[in-house]
């Protein structure tokens, strides 16, 4: 029997909620399927789509974690293989490690009829992060699992709030073929922040939450700044400011850098603005001559979620 | 004509919302009633009630000055004379020049039948709370001027956002008789904040004001702590730690400090608790000696009115 699931791209730190919020979006996603297999043991058979090469060793795999961290919890001496379809440009900043984990989590739970609540999953995906980046931060992962928006108020523990969202609010990814190391951009980051910056940041924050529960446009549009990650990230993204310019003055209501980049996001109220906003962004890359993929889609409202 | 307006106490920052929040208390308030005098300029007539001397100049007095700037702002020639009655201790940390200021300006607004929208009274108030500390904040005015809770998203330009509030919330307020200068309390605050406590102080930021929005108490309750001020201020304020720990221990959602002291607030779902909290925090003190007082208070949903 193969069990396949869906896990959506998403968008990180939200430009004031650096390390505690995320979002989902409908499409694209990464695709795992997985089955029983006769030998113990997990393994995986194949990997597709985008074109990155990925660890066929299922311990060094984002997929591949979970299912092994799964099983050895059911305590269950079944075989599982494992097929990956990237939807997801890998390294990109719209949570590509997380779709993976959280899509292998998502369908080995069906698999295995284990019955896990989205908090267990979590837990199981927080294997395959853990093999991406140093650090794991669920800022991708819950938004993946949860759909729609979601704050992290703290890790210690994890505490996600699911946050409601307007009915029409549309993203734009702009995705600049370069490659950027999350863990050198982390270490760029300031270690102490000046306390006006905290303020303002603390502000931002409260704020984007007020705006998204009330579908406060406005609200959400003053709130969308960030003063702590977006002022050292933006150097490693050539055209960067100009970008943001360029969306925001077609209409956006916000453009930050997705995650840890080299992806920007912005957000705005229709499709058309939206559309915009990519072409307009679009634009200041082929000036500079450098090559890029755009994606339009909704904040998505499913998460992760079994699809056969 | 004489003209009376109130002016609730407020608590500010509300442990993770240091300078962007506040909420108003129904009672008690402070009390400025305004007329037209013979002579022209600005006179306090009288100042009654809580007993600390109080500057009888009113360019020097919170609800003075509110007052000079609205004659010359409207560019008359009228004089008005001043009675203050404070129903609020001065230097307790629950907003006393706040609301001197904001009862001034409201009340001086109906008398020179100016029509000032309560943003723009703000600005007014700001003039009074100016002569009681170096920095203006305004996260005690904005709630006693609008009531409820209110969230100051940013300073540049002020940018206020009343927050909903459940229907059952309770403060309770431990006054420690006891002298603490805001500007004292202020200049040993850290400049800059580590990271990993930027993270935490968002996320329950975030938290605070989706808890309050969706009347999730547990929620609030997670959110209410304060890793930047209270870790710093608390050594200010004879048996903080015990005080919050018998407030927690009667059911309080949380417990921090008031402003800056040397006042706590607590946070409760019912008057029953509050005043349990209230009457074990005042336990504390009692056993070492330093007199105090307590009020027990909804959230006042009506900001600063005119009353006669």
């Amino acid at each position: 029997m193969d069990i396949t699931a869906f896990a959506p791209a998403s968008v990180s730190n939200v430009a004031c909620g650096f390390d505690i919020m995320g979002f989902a979006l409908e499409r694209p996603g990464d695709t795992v399927t997985v089955r029983f297999s006769k030998s113990p043991g997990v393994s995986i058979r194949s990997i597709s789509g985008n074109a990155t090469p990925l660890p066929m060793d299922p311990a060094k795999n984002t997929a591949g974690a979970p299912v092994i961290a799964m099983l050895k919890r059911c305590g269950t001496r079944a075989g599982v293989e494992i097929d990956i379809h990237k939807g997801l440009p890998v390294g990109s900043g719209i949570g590509s490690s997380a779709a993976s984990a959280v899509a292998a989590a998502v369908a080995c739970n069906t698999l295995l009829d284990a019955g896990l609540s989205r908090e267990e999953l979590l837990h199981f995906a927080i294997e395959g992060e853990k093999i991406a980046s140093e650090a794991v931060h669920v800022d991708n992962l819950s938004p993946c699992l949860w759909g729609g928006f979601v704050l992290v108020r703290g890790y210690n523990p994890i505490d996600i709030v699911p946050i409601p969202v307007p009915e029409n609010l549309w993203c734009t990814i702009l995705h600049p073929h370069l490659e950027i190391q999350t863990k050198e951009s982390r270490r760029m980051l300031p270690k102490v922040i000046p306390m006006g910056d905290v303020i303002t940041q603390t502000g931002n924050a409260a704020g984007l939450i007020a705006g998204l529960m009330t579908a406060n446009f406005g609200l959400i549009s003053r709130s969308l700044r960030d003063v702590i990650a977006e002022p050292v990230r933006q150097h490693f993204i050539p055209g960067f400011v100009e970008m943001k310019n360029a969306a925001l003055g077609e209409g956006a209501l916000g453009c930050s850098i997705s995650g840890s980049g080299p992806s920007l996001f912005a957000l705005a109220t229709s499709e058309e603005v939206a559309s915009k906003a990519g072409t307009a962004m679009g634009k200041v890359l082929d000036t500079i001559g450098c090559p890029h993929s755009i994606i339009l889609s909704r904040i998505g409202r499913t998460g992760a979620r079994i699809v056969s």
